[in-house]
């Protein structure tokens, strides 16, 4: 789908908010809707009518390139911009659950006559069905990081530190393609796979040592998002129990990720999954997220979350059991939501793997 | 200084403000007034009392750990339970420059009787003047930079593409210590270097090109930024001219960086330098920025600023010049403003290297 089918679809979704258009100015909805990937940019889209894109002198070049179809305006102050282009009245909708307080002061000001409404998240709603394009460059994203934490796991780790094998694995996901990093790795070893955001550290892996590693390459600006714990040398009776009922617990929640179903389902179905195995309170993170242009982003799923699923929708399920001082489990994949069971695109084994 | 010093000044600055206390939700103060490093905090500072700190339960380890000495609260709803804590009444600050209107909105629900006002960039302003430890990591993170560059260019670059030698040096930055690359390389080649913030792409470097180099590593949470323009092969007349004049123009900025003097000479300064050489319209960035946990923070260099410098503030002064499709050149340090002539932290060589 171009940005220009998307910047449509929008319109739709204007129309059913009764506003006359709406300014967009979360960066990320941004490149979304325009497919501009520079730092600095927002974009008015009309009901009738052709958008506008702003951004500063530092991207004038980039503009005109990416946005060969868009009007742009190139200004050091995009609000101002944005509030003379939007006519002498009317309703627009602002982007309110990221707008900033005094933003949205600045820009009411220049809007004079025009009322500003919330149109919060209208775009992260759009966003959560996933165009043909967005899943060619999730699939991209996963398989790169699936071949290169199976390349990781093939060598030696034991000796090296948790710093030195998260650099590893992050060069071997550049050499596969990556654009970037989707995300700091986390990496973590030992006592420390008990905390859920661990940041790699020099501490040396040894045998008996859990391994968990949360990655992901990023292609075209979509992230991929895998997490797998394996055990260097040989698993003890712990380890694999609490293991086992991790991946049990996914089990039971990919079931439920699917088309029509409540997203918060797979939320309740987990849970009572590590219930059943005695682990519920050492789980104590959310369950999972939509991931896409962003790492973490609608939907997430969690018990209080009302909607359904629809086909397209790209999630992470990601349980895990943390037990502070000993240990911890954590699998993650990244699946993409269909009408039957859900295609996992972090295709990488997830048996507990004992590695040199 | 500790983050309890720290708190202590911004106490300070609350009773210039006549607020009963400020609610910092901007991650970037969170974590420089508790030393809490994960991706969800806020903390409640009283003008009278111990401050509280808010994470969620992924980080009850990490805020443990990170302020033994900080009353902390685990919950989902950081707003609410911020809101909780600030008693039955008065008047507190909150960080209206970040704050989403509709966090806001929640927040003041919460906040019954209690009346909320801005205190924007209260945080920012105390974290314009550095204090000795953040002097040290920024002092860190410039020393690898320049390391890392000088390394860079003791090889062999023609025949490479962009994308090849930014990881070149982004891993040399991690070799040499960094804790992570500060920010997305910007490496330019030929007629590349004329768009000031350019992604590398897979262009092969030849004789004869300029090449462009925007970069600096992260230590401790400090940003190093610096950039050299170099040429493959001999230099020509018009890349030794463009190369000189932004030079020079740095220069006479440079001088106009010390304590009491306007924010702002140094850009009509820099300005009027390349006037004179004809070049001023092809400058089309700022010229520099403060730096320090955010690779842009305050002070921002511009005409328009009305403040002047104090010492141990650190930023950065970068002059360009930009021709649309032939070339660019910026030359840009990391500089600590002192009570006399600053001190340049990027120390790297600003000669038109010619280079292999």
């Amino acid at each position: 789908m171009t940005a220009g089918a998307r910047r449509a679809r929008l319109v739709d979704a204007l129309a059913a908010h009764g506003l006359d258009g709406v300014l967009v100015t979360t960066l990320v909805n941004v490149r979304y809707l325009t497919g501009f990937t520079g730092s600095n940019g927002a974009v008015l889209v009309p009901a009738d009518g052709e958008p506008v894109f702003f951004t500063d002198g530092r991207y004038q070049d980039q503009a005109a390139q990416q946005l060969p179809d868009v009007e742009h305006v190139i200004t050091r102050d995009l609000l101002g911009g944005a509030a003379e282009r939007m006519g002498a009245g009317g309703t627009w909708g602002v982007e309110t659950h990221t707008l900033s307080v005094d933003a949205h002061a600045r820009l009411a000001e220049r809007a004079g006559a025009i009322e500003l409404t919330g149109a919060a998240r209208v775009v992260e709603r759009l966003r959560e069905v996933k165009d043909e394009a967005e899943i060619a460059s999730l699939r991209s994203a996963c398989d790169i990081s699936t071949r290169a934490l199976e390349q990781l796991l093939d060598g030696p780790l034991a000796g090296r530190t948790e710093r030195e094998v998260a650099r590893d694995l992050e060069n071997r996901m550049l050499d596969l393609g990556a654009e970037a990093i989707g995300f700091e790795t986390i990496l973590a070893s030992g006592a420390n796979t008990a905390i859920p955001h661990h940041s790699p550290t020099d501490r040396v892996l040894r045998a008996g040592d859990l391994l968990k590693i949360d990655f992901g390459a990023r292609v075209d600006g979509y992230h991929a998002d895998c997490t797998r714990t394996v055990v260097l040398g040989t698993a003890d009776a712990w380890q694999r129990e609490v293991h086992a009922a991790v991946l049990e617990s996914q089990a039971t929640g990919l079931e439920l990720l699917r088309e029509g179903v409540d997203v918060s389902a797979s939320d309740v179905a987990v849970r009572a999954s590590l219930d059943a195995a005695g682990w519920l309170d050492a789980f104590t993170t959310g369950l999972g997220h939509g991931v896409g242009l962003e790492i973490h982003e609608d939907p997430f799923i969690a018990r209080s979350h009302a909607g359904k699923l629809s086909s397209r929708t790209v999630l992470t399920m990601e349980p895990g059991i943390y037990v502070p001082g000993r240990g911890g489990v954590r699998i993650e994949d990244t699946v993409l939501v269909t009408a039957g069971a859900p295609e996992v695109l972090t295709t990488m084994t997830k048996d507990l793997l004992e590695i040199g």
